[in-house]
């Protein structure tokens, strides 16, 4: 994606995001979006289908029995078929339109090339073409909208599929990233016997409650940018103050316009900081070996003359980003589908994903707002006249002392992470079993290993995704054994 | 539970029944209900609370947030303590009011004084006093009535006792029977983080779609009459078309009730029929050292007077359990509280509790009646105006291949059984792994193990639970090891 179209997006969505969150608003999740046509040639075995999904899997009220078109492609071109029991990769969609993700993640084209697999990509309830009651949405209708539901979607759509494809005794592997990284590796606990395994990106399934430290995102981010730069990560750890200096002079807001180029009037000295604090989230997140965003951002403060002062070099890093002046515009562009997207998101977090992110103390290159569970609470009542359940994540998925729990429990789940992906912070990053395993690179971002692989990929890189196919590899030797019933 | 109020129950419950099934339903799932009083001596520390629940877990829908008074009651008699991480034996309460199985379930009184364990009894949404919305029910209300509901509120009730007895670190095993012990098995499946383990009794975790041959159940109960007396056998075999044939003379059904000594008219010779395997299916399913139910029906079948015929002999069977006649009368009795309770059962069996049983050929003593589908929808929609899901609970729990799927995944589950109840045919009775190990008596029925130990029971059955209690003490000290994070 364009970086011209990349940010003014970012800062869209960030705006959209103040209004539920004091601290900084961390990085989107997901995997970044490909805006590449499926119709190209590399997809002309992807067929698209829609199930009849049930709406409520789990009570028997009249509306419960209600359904709605649920969207999933096959794509069949490597598949060695039923015959030869050939697995399948289910690709769970997480909180967007599945065909954004699909051309994203060839790693899954790649396993299927190597398994003679079936892919399955099927989209996550309330997002992309796959929304019970379409567009009008109040909270009764979205009120079927929960990470549950989804999984059992997933469950009762695999059982058909197979069915349909006389594809019962095929192998599934489930695959995802981010926050379809946590619902594979919840898959895999609450549906073992629909999948064999998971492959789980980026899944910061620890995020919740207070098993990670609310700050975990921001020193990572921090991290990110000192081992880059001791200079840029002090000179962004003094630019917050500097900016609340300066927006407290007279016409401070409209000199802090000139100094960042900013195309629209600042309301608040905070609505500057936050485009700050995302450019810097979003290049430690999405930071990779094609794109060196935490280098050109930390070169552009770094390598302004010397004796720019600390703004001057922060706004150089801000410049780095994009050519044109930083807008922050509502306009008719592809950030209008993602504003329907972000809404799903945001309603997913008022609900059940209450991830507490929050600066609550000096360790971060950010300033100080620590999480605030009643302000989070109305905000969440405010927007969408929903009450969040802080609790129920742990309650129903666990996480608290996942070593112990899950260390003679459960097997065939790899956590994948790159530990400069801040979302790593409240991933699982060491093995929990000899089953379930922590597959980390040092120097990985958010969901990388999941990217179409390229010559040009790193070593490190390519060994991650190596070992997670040799472990992928094992589970379908292991259960191409003969069956003990 | 004295005969005389026993039978009359039975065959009220049987009618209520047959409006929903072609086979002869099988006994009622549960335990034996007793109906001590709560008050005596040693329930001196049992104490009820109830729990705000959160009435639908999985949806946010403006109504999920509603509440309910769910019932539990703690004995803390035993108890050593938060401080010493004692465990805590949590009773996940089935189809009845929780207190007809308090009395009855003496086993985990045991194990609690052996491992100074804390004693935790919680009841079912909508059985008891844990009835959402009260006695005024119609299908919008009675949707929330789900098992996922109910391990849900499981979950989260645990985890609040916990709180308030600030007893985090204490371990917890669920305990259940017969739909409790599915419960129970589920339970540790999907909450492992919530129990680190479950025993399990008498669970038919199998009886669903086609893992289970229909017949299984009847299969056994025939079984175990034959293995009593092959003449016994014999002459049930021969009895149902022998009561057709008399049904069909003029002023057969007379006849009939002057062989049988009924109390009230007969309306058909299938009424008849289902009484008598009603009976022989209870005296198989709840069979037992103290009460030789089998041996008495075929003790009197077998010793009527030479030269009497096979309607005679089976009139006899059927007498041998009541000294009055045989009553079908709904009267103003215990079986009215039953009857609610009943209603709550038939609930579940007409949304996901879809339980196929029927006789499809001649491998019983019974006559054929084949599972019908359909017959079970469509009564089920005139009943409650309510659609079964036949799949779901596989779809949800899975049960195929178990011993596949389970065999490398999960831990510390205990299905007990004793081979002679028939619902043992659904049953687990093979160790899948390990740590998923079957533990059954020959000579067991329907939830023996559970029942209070006495100095009178036989060796085979003191060592079952022998098993159990050193499976439940290895829990626990590997519990208590060093934990790894």
């Amino acid at each position: 994606m364009a970086k011209s179209v990349l940010f003014p997006l970012l800062i869209l969505l960030l705006i959209l995001r103040t209004t539920y969150a004091s601290a900084p608003s961390p990085g989107r999740m997901g995997l970044k979006m490909v805006r590449r046509s499926l119709s190209s040639q590399s997809y002309s075995e992807l067929q698209s289908f829609y199930y009849s999904q049930t709406l409520d899997h789990f009570n028997y009220r009249p509306d419960s029995y209600q359904t709605f078109q649920q969207r999933y492609f096959i794509n069949s071109q490597y598949w060695g078929g039923a015959n030869t029991s050939s697995p399948i990769f289910a690709y769970l969609g997480a909180e967007t339109d599945v065909t954004l993700n699909i051309p994203a993640i060839g790693f899954i084209d790649d396993l299927a090339a190597r398994f003679k697999g079936l892919l399955l990509y099927m989209e996550h309830r309330y997002y992309g073409e796959s929304i019970p009651f379409g567009s009008n949405q109040n909270s009764s209708t979205l009120g079927y909208f929960s990470s549950t539901q989804a999984l059992a979607d997933y469950a009762q759509l695999i059982i058909d599929v197979k069915k349909n494809l006389s594809a019962e005794n095929c192998p599934v592997i489930a695959v995802g990233g981010s926050y379809g990284g946590m619902l594979a590796s919840w898959f895999r606990l609450k549906y073992p016997h629909i999948v064999i395994g998971a492959l789980a990106s980026s899944a910061p399934i620890l995020y919740f409650d207070d098993i990670t430290p609310q700050d975990g995102y921001y020193v990572v981010v921090s991290q990110v940018f000192r081992n880059k730069s001791e200079s840029c990560y002090s000179n962004i750890t003094q630019s917050w103050s500097e900016i609340d200096r300066v927006a407290g002079e007279s016409n401070g807001l409209a000199t802090l316009e000139k100094i960042f180029t900013l195309c629209n009037p600042l309301n608040s000295a905070l609505e500057l900081k936050n485009i700050l604090a995302s450019m810097y989230m979003y290049s430690a997140q999405y930071d990779s070996p094609e794109e060196n965003y935490v280098e050109n951002v930390c070169g552009a403060i770094d390598g302004a003359p010397e004796g720019t002062d600390v703004l001057g070099r922060i706004a150089a890093g801000l410049n780095s980003s994009s050519s044109s002046c930083q807008s922050m515009s509502v306009g008719r562009s592809p950030a209008l589908q993602d504003y329907v997207q972000e809404q799903g998101w945001s309603w997913q977090k008022c609900t059940e994903i209450v991830m507490p992110f929050g600066i609550d103390n000096n360790n971060t290159m950010f300033w100080i707002a620590p999480f605030n569970l009643s302000n989070y609470i109305s905000n969440c009542q405010e927007a969408f006249g929903v009450t969040p359940r802080p609790h129920w994540i742990t309650t129903e998925f666990g996480g608290r002392d996942i070593k112990s729990v899950l260390g003679n429990f459960g097997s065939n789940i790899i956590f994948s992470n790159g530990l400069r992906d801040p979302y790593s912070a409240g991933g699982v990053v060491e093995d929990i079993s000899e089953n379930i395993v922590a597959v980390n690179t040092e120097r990985g971002s958010h969901c990388l290993d999941l990217y179409t692989p390229s010559v040009n990929d790193p070593d490190w890189l390519v060994a991650q995704r190596d070992k997670e196919t040799k472990i992928i590899a094992q589970w379908i030797t292991d259960y191409a054994k003969p069956k003990k019933n």
